[in-house]
């Protein structure tokens, strides 16, 4: 299947089950998004736990309670419909992969939308970087550092990062161009030494893939979207859905100069 | 004596001998810039130099042959009263230290006006982003690089560059504030390893005092004003005259933000 250019019409896609498969390349120009959905009653200490760190949880939007669309997001947008795969995490550890949320879906369920590292390793690509794990058809690997977040009530944890090496030169210009994107986690939280931010284990990380680099590349961590997810396993809420790793919510959203509620239907 | 705050009053000033010192920290907020005056003979080659080097060259502004005004960087601006010490270079490698170039001058010398760090590196300060070299009381170490220039003419010669130390999150910063000050060096050429850039003994830099690094330290590489004056010795002029290293012109241009001509007066 070609690529889908239109963030509408992927959607649609989506919702009618023509797409199942990762978001990844697809929609090219529009951020991509986390999905995090969560009861009422843990809502405003996960909104703070965002707003806290934004650089780990750049926050898209946010939806009222019960409701399934973000209309800054997508004028169609439905939350429940619009990711080829969820997640659905019960308190008592079950995991369930489902495809549509329409049979889970409760009143009390607020829907956040955080940006993701896609439309970052977008400009990257465009910029003629090479971006070592695409080309090696790997995941990113992801690491969890020494570094805490912002606790927001029942939500804490350490930042997770996500490590990619360049080049010293590329290094520089990854960072500019990064720094550009806050909401695709902005510009890195360190570079060089991984043993400096508390990782023991470089060729392991604890997410993803084994690293690849180049004789003389330099790595550059950043802020992951894996750690809200981390900080909302310590939460432990009753119900927890997320996006299937890969398979996020397309946004109608512009990359470049982003700005939620202008750029997007009314 | 205080701080002068204002361009035009601290180019008054050293005009009338009343200001004798380097301009660091002075005129706080606006474009200082390396000096060179070459004869019209050199003049073209030498702007097809800046214009093929950006980073090490970053235009200000040139004078017409035989003018020392430069009216888009100060209405009343006089290139050869208007910094405190020159450095008037002969072919026979005679180096004269003289306070005005009125005596020197000739209706064939060419000004040229090219960016300087001082800017950048204020803007670090005011992130509060320690910069070692200052806060010990010394001068930037330089180094000569591998890294040709794109050569013009009879100017060519190695990139150098000057050397600051961060931490690995300050590094982040400080590239990207670099950044936005294109006409200030721009962002770094380099970081990481010294010798990937040909730096063979990073203790003992060419120019400048001895580097000063924090454990943890990342050294980070920004292209240097040195670079075109090992150009110029290269290229051999009958003359050619530079400031002294630390006595800038100080022009009317706003750091931030600077669009030569629009800035400036008329």
């Amino acid at each position: 299947m070609s690529r889908i250019h239109d963030p509408a019409q992927l959607r649609r896609l989506i919702r009618d089950k023509s797409f199942d498969r990762p978001t990844t390349g697809q929609a090219g120009g529009y951020l991509q998004g986390n999905l995090v959905v969560l009861p009422k009653r843990f809502a405003d200490d996960f909104l703070g736990f965002c707003v806290n760190n934004p650089k780990p949880c750049p926050l898209l939007g946010v939806s009222r309670p019960g409701e399934r669309g973000i209309a800054t997001l997508g004028e169609d947008l439905d939350i429940a419909t619009d990711v080829p795969f969820y997640r659905v995490f019960s308190r008592e550890g079950r995991r369930d992969r489902v495809a549509d949320l329409s049979n889970v879906w409760r009143d009390d369920l607020v829907s956040f939308v955080i940006g993701c590292s896609f439309s970052f390793e977008e400009s990257l690509q465009r910029a003629r970087i090479p971006v070592r794990h695409i080309e090696a058809g790997r995941n990113v690997p992801m690491y969890v550092t020494n570094i805490p977040t912002r606790a927001s009530g029942p939500f804490h944890g350490p930042l997770v990062v996500s490590m990619r090496a360049f080049s010293p030169a590329d290094a520089i210009r990854a960072i500019v161009l990064s720094d550009r994107q806050p909401l695709a986690h902005g510009a890195p939280v360190h570079i060089g030494d991984p043993a400096q931010i508390g990782i023991k284990d470089f060729d392991n990380p604890e997410f993803g893939d084994p690293p690849v680099l180049e004789p003389g590349d330099i790595p550059v961590f950043w802020a992951c979207g894996v750690t809200p997810q981390m900080a909302i396993h310590n939460a432990g809420p009753d119900i927890a859905i997320t996006h299937e790793p890969g398979h996020m919510l397309v946004t109608d959203v512009p990359a470049e100069g982003a700005s939620i509620g202008l750029n997007a239907a009314h």
